[in-house]
């Protein structure tokens, strides 16, 4: 294995997901619903197949595609991005970030990064060769240490990774942080790659665009995908949205890492994202019905609870169990002895001591599984 | 833009196709078919995005993938491949190479390009840091210079790139090439990255896997998809078959680089891997009345037409017509005088001079489009 690599473990995901089935765990772990995606996306999907939507899609994305972005991206943020200069179809947002990353960063390149994050950004950061510094969100609350970032922020800070709403915690970037943020980015001169797939899952406020802040349209990568909103997270449809002299970047290595993206699913995807308000509404309302079934049941069975504005995912503290020393521990006690998968959070930190606390849970299940999973742990804990 | 990307240009796929599209030229550029995939193959989607196969897919693979993978690679070399160990699905083999690149080669390794060579190769190795050494293969033969390559390889060598049956010559490596390549890796330490993705389109000879050699299946990656044998392109499944501590690399890369491949189309690929043997003599039929209809129409037209013996592609020397000065204007030409559209090949060299009389056709579209593409040309060029 390459050293950029060397040490990176399988990721978390794969390995809970694997552990999930091995012991018939009830899986809150890696964050992909137990339900479908709506009928009128996989209609639209078998449409395009039965149609002959079948060969290469234009490398940087089908056109109505990025124009449906476009569409999408107007009516949340009211900024204006060209579909064919500004915005890029990937396979994911994973791979946005990977394009996004070794299109624009070069080796001994600064790049901030708030703890915890979602591993792929310390992984394709370290493929980049950059040099990564981390600035931890620490509980209750997870907000950003403004002066801590001031002093790590300097003339070699090429890029900082934002994630709002936050996975794991469900923090979301308070609008005077966003500021704060866009004004060190401006006096640095430093990018912004902002990962917003949690962008439709914001439950308390509204999701702030770094983008839309003055000043940052034109030092922003903004990134998102198809799979969370529209619970179809195995489609692997995502993109970035970036001015001219960003996009090129993220075009050139996306050219040369996937070349292009599933064309049926593309066509598909753009039906979706012409979804009416409604469908918005009613994904949000359901997920806060499932949130309040999880978040109840998490303290009853006596879990201090962080407070989640966002996401699908809830960040405990598991040490009022005394079950174990670390989250790894207490993950593996919570499959094999209570048959619930959650994930750990150290793996999402620079420094794994600082989430030897902290579990996350997702509530992207059915109802009867949530409840099921919360009896478990009230039975079993 | 990074600078490990800076010195490429937007793939020349891209660009062919897009002026296909401006000037309604007959696009015999870029290699995806003009028809449709097999209904089976496309019915077995439709059924998967019916029956709910709409999240993520382990990371690795759908395991009915996996071993739709390992069956066929049996079949087709006789080798046993693990499918939970040794097989990892990729978003294309575009992604199967960058993900082996990546995850394999550290900056400073050498690796060895035999030229021409589809785009990818090098533009991953420059992600990597990788050195690159050329060899060029020349017409009319496009044969190894085995002398040339023992000079260049060396104790610094860590891969050799293989493409076989070859994009864009149609070159089929001879077993004794082959056998010669292999004992220079055995007695050098140096592993192969395989590209067989027109594994099923050799029309002369049978494809010899790199792996299938003495003592080679221990450093040989074997990169395939499931587009050019399944007419199916724009759906974007590769993979990746290696050996354990090989497919380590491959997977860590992989897993950061768009961590899994679409769900629904794994479902339908694995369906279509197990096609009966007739499917496949069927597709060879077919791409070989294509191809004479190409050859003999390239010929008639006036073009000296090197041998293809592989591949759904032909090169032909463009001089007779004294049209320009290089591929690229005579690409033009083509484009804009008479309609219809090749790929120049001096992008695929390390030095693009050694490319500048030659241009690729593909005949993968139907026989009224290669008749009337030869048609254009004999009243216009
Ligand atoms: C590949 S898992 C992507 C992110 C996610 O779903 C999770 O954090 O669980
Ligand atoms: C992304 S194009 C892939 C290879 C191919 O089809 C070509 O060489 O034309």
């Amino acid at each position: 294995i390459a050293k950029r690599l060397e040490k990176f473990k399988t990721t978390i995901f794969t390995q809970m997901s694997n552990l999930a089935i091995k012991h018939g765990a009830i899986n809150l772990g890696q964050g992909f619903p137990n339900f479908d995606g709506p009928e009128f996306v996989k209609e639209a999907a078998i449409q395009a197949i039965k149609n002959g939507k079948n060969q290469y899609a234009r490398g940087y994305g089908v056109p109505d595609f990025n124009s449906a972005i476009a569409e999408r991206f107007k009516k949340d943020t009211g900024l204006v991005a060209d579909p064919e200069k500004e915005i890029t179809v990937t396979s994911g947002c994973t791979e946005a970030i990977a394009a996004t990353i070794l299109g624009l960063i070069n080796p001994g390149d600064e790049v901030i990064l708030f703890a915890p994050f979602y591993d792929s950004y310390e992984a394709t950061l370290s493929m980049a060769g950059a040099k990564i510094t981390g600035i931890t969100l620490r509980p209750p609350d997870f907000s950003v240490p403004i002066e801590e970032l001031k002093s790590k922020i300097s003339k070699n800070t090429r890029a900082i990774m934002i994630n709002t709403p936050h996975n794991p915690t469900g923090k979301m970037f308070t609008r005077e942080e966003l500021s704060t943020i866009a004004s060190l980015c401006i006096e640095n001169d430093v990018l912004v790659f902002s990962d917003e797939v949690y962008d439709k899952l914001a439950f308390e406020q509204d999701h702030i665009s770094m983008a839309s802040l003055p000043g940052m349209w034109e030092r922003t990568v903004t990134m998102n995908s198809l799979g969370k909103t529209f619970s179809l997270t195995g489609w692997k449809i995502g993109w970035a949205i970036a001015p001219p002299h960003l996009t090129w970047g993220v075009r050139q290595a996306h050219a040369f890492l996937t070349f292009a993206t599933s064309t049926p699913m593309q066509w598909a995807a753009a039906t979706a994202l012409r979804a009416p308000d409604s469908y918005y509404e009613e994904l949000k309302r359901d997920y806060m019905a499932k949130k309040a079934i999880l978040v109840e049941g998490l303290k009853a069975v006596g879990f201090k609870v962080f407070p989640s504005s966002g996401t699908y995912f809830v960040v405990v503290d598991h040490t009022p169990f005394g079950r174990a020393n670390n989250d790894i521990e207490f993950c593996e006690y919570l499959i094999k002895e209570v048959g619930v998968v959650a994930i750990p959070t150290s793996v999402f930190y620079l420094n794994p001591e600082e989430g030897k606390n902290l579990v996350r849970f997702t509530f992207c299940k059915d109802e009867g599984t949530l409840r099921a999973a919360v009896e478990r742990m009230k039975q079993k804990l």
